[in-house]
Protein backbone atom coordinates (compact mmCIF):
# COMPACT_ATOMS: atom_id res chain seq x y z
CA UNK A 1 0.00 0.00 0.00
CA UNK A 2 1.98 2.96 -1.26
CA UNK A 3 0.20 5.49 1.31
CA UNK A 4 1.50 3.47 4.15
CA UNK A 5 5.00 3.11 2.86
CA UNK A 6 5.30 7.32 2.24
CA UNK A 7 3.95 7.52 5.65
CA UNK A 8 6.54 5.44 6.63
CA UNK A 9 9.30 6.57 5.27
CA UNK A 10 8.67 9.99 5.74
CA UNK A 11 7.11 9.92 9.63
CA UNK A 12 8.66 6.76 10.52
CA UNK A 13 12.45 6.91 12.96
CA UNK A 14 14.53 4.46 13.34
CA UNK A 15 16.27 4.02 16.68
CA UNK A 16 19.27 1.84 17.69
CA UNK A 17 18.50 -1.93 17.26
CA UNK A 18 16.54 -1.56 13.99
CA UNK A 19 13.66 -0.22 16.21
CA UNK A 20 11.10 1.27 14.13
CA UNK A 21 8.82 4.01 15.73
CA UNK A 22 5.73 5.02 13.83
CA UNK A 23 4.08 6.42 16.58
CA UNK A 24 2.50 9.62 15.11
CA UNK A 25 0.06 8.21 13.13
CA UNK A 26 -0.21 4.61 13.99
CA UNK A 27 0.23 3.26 17.73
CA UNK A 28 0.40 6.40 20.06
CA UNK A 29 -1.49 9.30 18.03
CA UNK A 30 -3.64 7.61 15.22
CA UNK A 31 -4.48 9.17 12.08
CA UNK A 32 -7.92 7.57 11.93
CA UNK A 33 -8.23 8.61 8.03
CA UNK A 34 -5.76 6.44 7.48
CA UNK A 35 -6.75 3.67 9.89
CA UNK A 36 -10.13 4.05 7.43
CA UNK A 37 -7.61 3.76 3.82
CA UNK A 38 -5.94 0.65 5.78
CA UNK A 39 -9.36 -1.01 6.71
CA UNK A 40 -10.97 -0.25 3.06
CA UNK A 41 -7.40 -1.74 1.50
CA UNK A 42 -7.53 -5.25 3.69
CA UNK A 43 -11.30 -5.12 2.26
CA UNK A 44 -10.35 -5.18 -0.95
CA UNK A 45 -7.48 -8.37 -0.23
CA UNK A 46 -9.47 -10.46 1.59
CA UNK A 47 -13.13 -12.56 0.93
CA UNK A 48 -14.52 -10.79 3.71
CA UNK A 49 -18.30 -11.80 3.05
CA UNK A 50 -18.32 -14.19 5.98
CA UNK A 51 -16.34 -12.41 8.57
CA UNK A 52 -18.21 -12.56 11.42
CA UNK A 53 -15.52 -10.68 14.02
CA UNK A 54 -12.68 -9.11 13.88
CA UNK A 55 -9.75 -9.75 16.23
CA UNK A 56 -7.17 -7.66 18.03
CA UNK A 57 -4.72 -7.81 20.90
CA UNK A 58 -4.66 -4.94 22.96
CA UNK A 59 -3.75 -1.90 22.89
CA UNK A 60 -2.14 -0.97 19.93
CA UNK A 61 -4.42 -3.19 17.34
CA UNK A 62 -7.60 -1.89 19.22
CA UNK A 63 -7.98 1.34 16.86
CA UNK A 64 -7.35 -0.10 13.55
CA UNK A 65 -9.31 -3.48 14.19
CA UNK A 66 -12.32 -0.88 15.25
CA UNK A 67 -12.12 0.58 12.01
CA UNK A 68 -11.62 -2.76 10.28
CA UNK A 69 -14.98 -3.99 12.17
CA UNK A 70 -17.21 -0.86 11.14
CA UNK A 71 -16.31 -1.09 7.41
CA UNK A 72 -17.02 -4.64 7.43
CA UNK A 73 -20.19 -4.19 9.60
CA UNK A 74 -18.99 -6.73 12.40
CA UNK A 75 -18.37 -6.29 16.20
CA UNK A 76 -14.30 -6.40 17.11
CA UNK A 77 -12.75 -8.31 19.80
CA UNK A 78 -9.72 -7.48 21.48
CA UNK A 79 -7.81 -10.02 23.35
CA UNK A 80 -7.17 -8.72 27.07
CA UNK A 81 -3.26 -9.06 28.66
CA UNK A 82 -2.84 -10.75 31.81
CA UNK A 83 -5.56 -11.29 34.22
CA UNK A 84 -7.48 -8.37 35.65
CA UNK A 85 -10.68 -8.95 37.70
CA UNK A 86 -13.21 -8.31 35.00
CA UNK A 87 -12.90 -11.51 33.61
CA UNK A 88 -14.47 -14.29 35.28
CA UNK A 89 -15.14 -17.87 33.82
CA UNK A 90 -14.17 -19.54 30.89
CA UNK A 91 -11.51 -18.00 29.36
CA UNK A 92 -9.38 -18.97 25.97
CA UNK A 93 -5.60 -17.73 26.44
CA UNK A 94 -2.90 -18.30 24.62
CA UNK A 95 0.64 -17.23 26.65
CA UNK A 96 3.08 -15.27 24.73
CA UNK A 97 6.64 -12.98 25.29
CA UNK A 98 6.57 -9.69 24.60
CA UNK A 99 9.38 -8.30 23.76
CA UNK A 100 8.25 -4.70 23.39
CA UNK A 101 7.70 -5.61 27.64
CA UNK A 102 10.33 -8.28 27.89
CA UNK A 103 8.14 -10.71 29.94
CA UNK A 104 5.38 -13.22 29.19
CA UNK A 105 2.10 -12.05 28.90
CA UNK A 106 -1.19 -14.16 28.47
CA UNK A 107 -3.58 -13.00 26.00
CA UNK A 108 -7.60 -13.82 27.00
CA UNK A 109 -10.43 -13.92 25.45
CA UNK A 110 -13.83 -14.76 26.93
CA UNK A 111 -15.76 -17.81 25.87
CA UNK A 112 -18.71 -15.91 25.88
CA UNK A 113 -18.07 -13.64 22.53
CA UNK A 114 -16.12 -15.68 20.17
CA UNK A 115 -17.74 -18.95 19.37
CA UNK A 116 -16.76 -22.27 17.01
CA UNK A 117 -19.58 -21.06 14.11
CA UNK A 118 -17.69 -17.66 14.00
CA UNK A 119 -15.21 -16.86 10.80
CA UNK A 120 -12.59 -14.52 12.28
CA UNK A 121 -10.10 -12.34 10.67
CA UNK A 122 -7.22 -10.86 12.85
CA UNK A 123 -5.97 -7.36 11.97
CA UNK A 124 -2.70 -6.16 14.56
CA UNK A 125 -1.21 -2.40 12.92
CA UNK A 126 2.34 -3.88 13.76
CA UNK A 127 3.95 -7.11 13.20
CA UNK A 128 7.93 -8.05 14.33
CA UNK A 129 8.25 -11.33 15.75
CA UNK A 130 5.16 -12.26 15.64
CA UNK A 131 4.59 -13.40 18.70
CA UNK A 132 1.03 -11.62 19.44
CA UNK A 133 -0.03 -13.23 16.09
CA UNK A 134 0.66 -16.40 17.39
CA UNK A 135 -1.29 -16.36 20.13
CA UNK A 136 -4.83 -14.47 18.56
CA UNK A 137 -4.27 -18.11 15.92
CA UNK A 138 -4.31 -19.90 19.38
CA UNK A 139 -7.14 -18.41 20.44
CA UNK A 140 -9.14 -18.52 17.42
CA UNK A 141 -8.17 -22.36 17.30
CA UNK A 142 -8.66 -22.87 21.01
CA UNK A 143 -12.69 -21.92 19.91
CA UNK A 144 -13.04 -23.94 16.72
CA UNK A 145 -13.74 -20.80 14.85
CA UNK A 146 -12.61 -19.76 11.07
CA UNK A 147 -9.26 -18.53 10.63
CA UNK A 148 -10.25 -16.29 7.11
CA UNK A 149 -7.07 -14.30 7.13
CA UNK A 150 -4.64 -12.08 9.37
CA UNK A 151 -4.22 -8.25 8.28
CA UNK A 152 -1.14 -6.16 9.45
CA UNK A 153 -1.00 -2.70 8.60
CA UNK A 154 3.16 -2.55 9.18
CA UNK A 155 5.71 -5.83 8.98
CA UNK A 156 8.99 -5.61 10.29
CA UNK A 157 10.15 -8.26 7.56
CA UNK A 158 13.50 -8.68 8.69
CA UNK A 159 12.25 -9.99 12.04
CA UNK A 160 10.67 -13.29 9.80
CA UNK A 161 7.29 -13.54 12.27
CA UNK A 162 5.52 -12.97 8.78
CA UNK A 163 7.39 -15.55 6.83
CA UNK A 164 6.75 -17.84 9.60
CA UNK A 165 2.75 -17.06 9.44
CA UNK A 166 2.59 -17.13 5.46
CA UNK A 167 4.46 -20.66 5.42
CA UNK A 168 2.15 -22.04 7.91
CA UNK A 169 -0.42 -21.37 4.93
CA UNK A 170 -2.33 -18.68 6.70
CA UNK A 171 -2.93 -15.85 4.00
CA UNK A 172 -1.52 -13.31 5.90
CA UNK A 173 -1.65 -9.33 4.02
CA UNK A 174 0.57 -7.20 5.19
CA UNK A 175 0.26 -3.74 3.15
CA UNK A 176 3.56 -2.16 4.23
CA UNK A 177 6.61 -4.45 4.77
CA UNK A 178 10.20 -3.29 6.61
CA UNK A 179 12.78 -5.45 4.99
CA UNK A 180 15.39 -3.42 6.29
CA UNK A 181 15.73 -0.41 8.56
CA UNK A 182 19.11 1.12 9.80
CA UNK A 183 20.97 4.10 9.40
CA UNK A 184 20.59 3.67 5.66
CA UNK A 185 17.10 4.30 6.36
CA UNK A 186 13.51 2.01 5.16
CA UNK A 187 13.98 -0.82 2.42
CA UNK A 188 10.53 -2.58 1.52
CA UNK A 189 9.64 -5.19 0.60
CA UNK A 190 8.15 -4.89 -3.30
CA UNK B 1 -29.18 8.50 25.57
CA UNK B 2 -31.78 5.84 25.60
CA UNK B 3 -29.98 3.10 23.22
CA UNK B 4 -27.46 3.11 25.82
CA UNK B 5 -29.25 2.70 28.62
CA UNK B 6 -31.24 -0.16 26.73
CA UNK B 7 -28.19 -2.28 26.15
CA UNK B 8 -26.91 -1.82 29.64
CA UNK B 9 -30.42 -2.90 30.94
CA UNK B 10 -30.63 -5.50 28.43
CA UNK B 11 -27.17 -7.25 28.53
CA UNK B 12 -25.42 -5.66 31.31
CA UNK B 13 -24.79 -7.82 33.94
CA UNK B 14 -23.97 -7.17 37.98
CA UNK B 15 -21.61 -8.89 39.62
CA UNK B 16 -21.58 -9.29 43.44
CA UNK B 17 -19.39 -5.79 44.87
CA UNK B 18 -21.81 -3.72 42.91
CA UNK B 19 -19.79 -4.87 39.56
CA UNK B 20 -21.15 -3.99 36.00
CA UNK B 21 -19.99 -5.84 33.20
CA UNK B 22 -20.75 -4.45 29.64
CA UNK B 23 -17.85 -6.40 28.10
CA UNK B 24 -20.24 -7.62 25.30
CA UNK B 25 -20.55 -4.23 23.57
CA UNK B 26 -18.70 -1.97 25.31
CA UNK B 27 -14.94 -3.09 26.48
CA UNK B 28 -14.33 -6.81 25.63
CA UNK B 29 -16.27 -7.34 22.39
CA UNK B 30 -17.04 -4.04 21.03
CA UNK B 31 -19.93 -3.19 19.12
CA UNK B 32 -18.80 -0.90 16.18
CA UNK B 33 -22.19 0.30 15.02
CA UNK B 34 -23.00 1.74 18.70
CA UNK B 35 -20.00 3.24 18.97
CA UNK B 36 -20.64 5.31 15.85
CA UNK B 37 -23.72 5.99 17.67
CA UNK B 38 -22.18 7.57 20.85
CA UNK B 39 -19.80 9.15 18.91
CA UNK B 40 -22.46 11.54 17.13
CA UNK B 41 -24.17 11.79 20.58
CA UNK B 42 -21.02 13.36 22.03
CA UNK B 43 -20.90 15.39 18.72
CA UNK B 44 -24.07 16.84 19.47
CA UNK B 45 -23.26 17.84 22.82
CA UNK B 46 -19.95 19.71 22.83
CA UNK B 47 -18.66 22.27 21.26
CA UNK B 48 -16.15 20.26 19.43
CA UNK B 49 -15.81 22.87 15.85
CA UNK B 50 -12.36 23.82 17.48
CA UNK B 51 -10.98 20.57 19.39
CA UNK B 52 -8.36 18.88 17.69
CA UNK B 53 -7.51 15.82 19.97
CA UNK B 54 -9.34 12.85 21.15
CA UNK B 55 -7.72 11.82 24.05
CA UNK B 56 -8.11 8.25 26.14
CA UNK B 57 -6.40 5.53 28.36
CA UNK B 58 -5.50 2.21 26.94
CA UNK B 59 -7.19 -0.40 26.61
CA UNK B 60 -10.67 -0.33 26.81
CA UNK B 61 -11.30 3.32 25.71
CA UNK B 62 -9.36 3.13 22.34
CA UNK B 63 -12.14 1.49 19.90
CA UNK B 64 -15.06 4.40 21.28
CA UNK B 65 -11.96 7.25 21.44
CA UNK B 66 -11.05 5.82 17.73
CA UNK B 67 -14.49 6.44 16.24
CA UNK B 68 -15.00 9.34 17.94
CA UNK B 69 -11.87 10.93 16.34
CA UNK B 70 -12.65 9.90 13.22
CA UNK B 71 -16.19 11.65 13.33
CA UNK B 72 -14.76 14.89 14.60
CA UNK B 73 -11.94 14.35 11.56
CA UNK B 74 -8.92 15.00 13.95
CA UNK B 75 -6.14 12.49 15.39
CA UNK B 76 -7.14 10.40 18.94
CA UNK B 77 -4.06 9.76 21.34
CA UNK B 78 -4.17 7.42 24.04
CA UNK B 79 -2.06 7.17 27.16
CA UNK B 80 0.02 4.30 27.45
CA UNK B 81 -0.35 2.04 30.94
CA UNK B 82 3.50 1.96 32.70
CA UNK B 83 6.78 1.92 30.69
CA UNK B 84 7.30 -0.02 27.64
CA UNK B 85 10.67 0.50 26.04
CA UNK B 86 9.34 1.53 22.89
CA UNK B 87 9.01 5.02 24.33
CA UNK B 88 11.67 7.10 24.90
CA UNK B 89 12.16 10.63 25.91
CA UNK B 90 10.01 13.44 26.74
CA UNK B 91 6.88 12.55 28.54
CA UNK B 92 4.06 13.80 30.45
CA UNK B 93 3.10 11.24 32.81
CA UNK B 94 0.33 11.00 35.63
CA UNK B 95 0.18 7.98 38.52
CA UNK B 96 -3.09 6.59 38.90
CA UNK B 97 -4.46 3.82 40.97
CA UNK B 98 -6.08 0.86 39.35
CA UNK B 99 -9.05 -0.31 40.79
CA UNK B 100 -9.43 -3.03 38.27
CA UNK B 101 -5.93 -4.67 38.71
CA UNK B 102 -5.24 -2.95 41.81
CA UNK B 103 -1.89 -1.23 41.88
CA UNK B 104 -0.38 1.83 41.07
CA UNK B 105 -0.29 2.54 36.92
CA UNK B 106 1.57 5.74 34.99
CA UNK B 107 -0.39 7.02 32.43
CA UNK B 108 2.04 7.95 29.68
CA UNK B 109 1.90 10.13 26.81
CA UNK B 110 4.41 11.46 24.42
CA UNK B 111 5.67 15.51 24.29
CA UNK B 112 5.78 14.66 20.63
CA UNK B 113 2.09 15.00 20.16
CA UNK B 114 0.05 16.66 22.20
CA UNK B 115 1.12 20.69 22.53
CA UNK B 116 -0.04 24.00 24.67
CA UNK B 117 -2.08 24.49 21.29
CA UNK B 118 -4.08 21.62 21.15
CA UNK B 119 -7.44 21.56 22.42
CA UNK B 120 -8.77 18.53 23.92
CA UNK B 121 -11.90 16.09 24.39
CA UNK B 122 -11.46 13.21 26.39
CA UNK B 123 -13.62 10.32 25.91
CA UNK B 124 -13.53 6.85 27.62
CA UNK B 125 -15.45 3.60 27.70
CA UNK B 126 -16.41 3.69 31.53
CA UNK B 127 -15.79 6.18 34.24
CA UNK B 128 -15.97 4.23 38.16
CA UNK B 129 -13.80 5.78 40.62
CA UNK B 130 -12.86 8.86 37.97
CA UNK B 131 -9.24 8.04 38.27
CA UNK B 132 -8.01 7.08 34.43
CA UNK B 133 -10.05 10.39 33.99
CA UNK B 134 -7.77 12.42 36.61
CA UNK B 135 -4.84 10.91 35.19
CA UNK B 136 -5.97 12.23 31.68
CA UNK B 137 -6.83 15.71 33.13
CA UNK B 138 -3.21 15.75 34.79
CA UNK B 139 -1.96 15.25 31.10
CA UNK B 140 -3.88 17.71 29.27
CA UNK B 141 -2.74 20.27 32.11
CA UNK B 142 0.48 19.16 31.84
CA UNK B 143 0.78 19.86 28.30
CA UNK B 144 -0.82 23.09 28.73
CA UNK B 145 -3.58 22.10 26.38
CA UNK B 146 -6.98 22.95 26.35
CA UNK B 147 -9.60 20.40 28.08
CA UNK B 148 -12.51 21.06 25.54
CA UNK B 149 -14.87 18.28 27.98
CA UNK B 150 -15.20 15.13 28.89
CA UNK B 151 -17.70 12.39 27.41
CA UNK B 152 -17.92 9.02 28.73
CA UNK B 153 -20.18 6.34 27.61
CA UNK B 154 -20.96 4.39 30.84
CA UNK B 155 -20.69 5.94 33.89
CA UNK B 156 -20.72 4.15 37.87
CA UNK B 157 -22.91 7.02 39.45
CA UNK B 158 -23.04 5.14 42.97
CA UNK B 159 -18.52 5.39 42.73
CA UNK B 160 -18.75 9.46 42.62
CA UNK B 161 -16.22 10.14 40.38
CA UNK B 162 -17.94 11.72 37.68
CA UNK B 163 -19.48 14.22 40.49
CA UNK B 164 -16.14 15.30 41.60
CA UNK B 165 -15.09 16.12 38.53
CA UNK B 166 -18.66 18.35 37.52
CA UNK B 167 -18.26 19.60 41.13
CA UNK B 168 -14.27 20.43 39.40
CA UNK B 169 -16.54 22.81 37.00
CA UNK B 170 -15.42 20.58 33.68
CA UNK B 171 -17.75 19.60 31.27
CA UNK B 172 -18.44 15.74 31.79
CA UNK B 173 -21.18 14.34 29.67
CA UNK B 174 -21.93 10.82 30.68
CA UNK B 175 -24.33 9.52 28.07
CA UNK B 176 -25.27 6.65 31.18
CA UNK B 177 -25.34 7.46 34.57
CA UNK B 178 -25.98 3.66 36.86
CA UNK B 179 -26.88 4.86 39.98
CA UNK B 180 -27.40 1.25 41.77
CA UNK B 181 -27.10 -1.86 40.49
CA UNK B 182 -27.22 -4.63 42.68
CA UNK B 183 -29.63 -7.94 42.85
CA UNK B 184 -32.76 -5.39 42.09
CA UNK B 185 -31.28 -4.65 39.16
CA UNK B 186 -29.73 -1.47 37.51
CA UNK B 187 -31.31 1.77 38.50
CA UNK B 188 -30.17 5.28 35.86
CA UNK B 189 -29.77 8.50 36.68
CA UNK B 190 -32.38 10.93 35.04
Amino acid sequence: MELLKQRVREEGRILPGNIVKVDGFLNHRIDTKLMREIAKEFKRRFDTSGVTIVLTAEASGIALATICAEELGVPMIFAKKAKSDNIEGGLYQSDIFSYTYKKKVTLLVSKDWLKSTDKVLIVDDFMANGEAMRGLCDIVRGAGAELVGIGVAVEKGFQHGGDRIREAGINLQSLCIIDQADENGFVFRD
